[in-house]
């Protein structure tokens, strides 16, 4: 299933889900944030992600600004994924979902 | 792609996307929450999603108890999805979505 864009909507909630509301980002970017794992490897080994999923998710990321993509070592390259300003305002949003999820989910079916 | 599940994570931060993380379902719950909007059919026609998508998202909105599905009419059927106490406590997670998406979204390319 194809799914819609909602970067052309006006509303700011559907602005910042265009960016991070795919599926795997927010527990990037708790990665990132709260465990400061910016290592490729270390991600993809972390989260048990599909390779070409973490790339797309990273690529977004990058490509919103949030994530800087540097390079570490040679031969074989490897990179990581420096988080910015506007990554680490994030943060709060991390904050409110786990606080929830402690609250809520595990009332879950 | 099928979609892994978050729901047999630990983190409290998967616990919550497990319910709220699906596309579209930040949006329905901004229309609940925020626009008084409980109405299948106003719900439909406000975000222009596809019924067939608006049916799963409510029915896992319900599943976790954060909507209570009511007949409101007879003859045809309609239904309304009126908010709990765990999905007006989801409000926060609207607001810091909403803050972040105001002061960094304008800045994607």
């Amino acid at each position: 299933m194809k799914r819609k864009s909602f970067g052309e909507m006006e509303c700011p909630i559907a602005q910042t889900l265009e960016v991070v509301g795919e599926w795997w980002t927010p527990l990037i970017l708790r990665e990132v944030l709260m465990h400061d794992r910016t290592r490729f490897d270390e991600l993809q080994k972390t989260l048990g992600i599909a390779p070409t999923v973490l790339v797309s998710r990273l690529n977004t990321l990058v490509g919103h600004g949030l994530l800087e993509r540097r390079q570490y070592k040679q031969n074989p390259e490897r990179f990581e994924y420096v988080p910015t300003a506007s990554a680490h305002d994030f943060r709060p949003v991390l904050d409110e979902l786990a606080r929830w999820g402690r609250k809520w989910a595990t009332l879950a079916p």
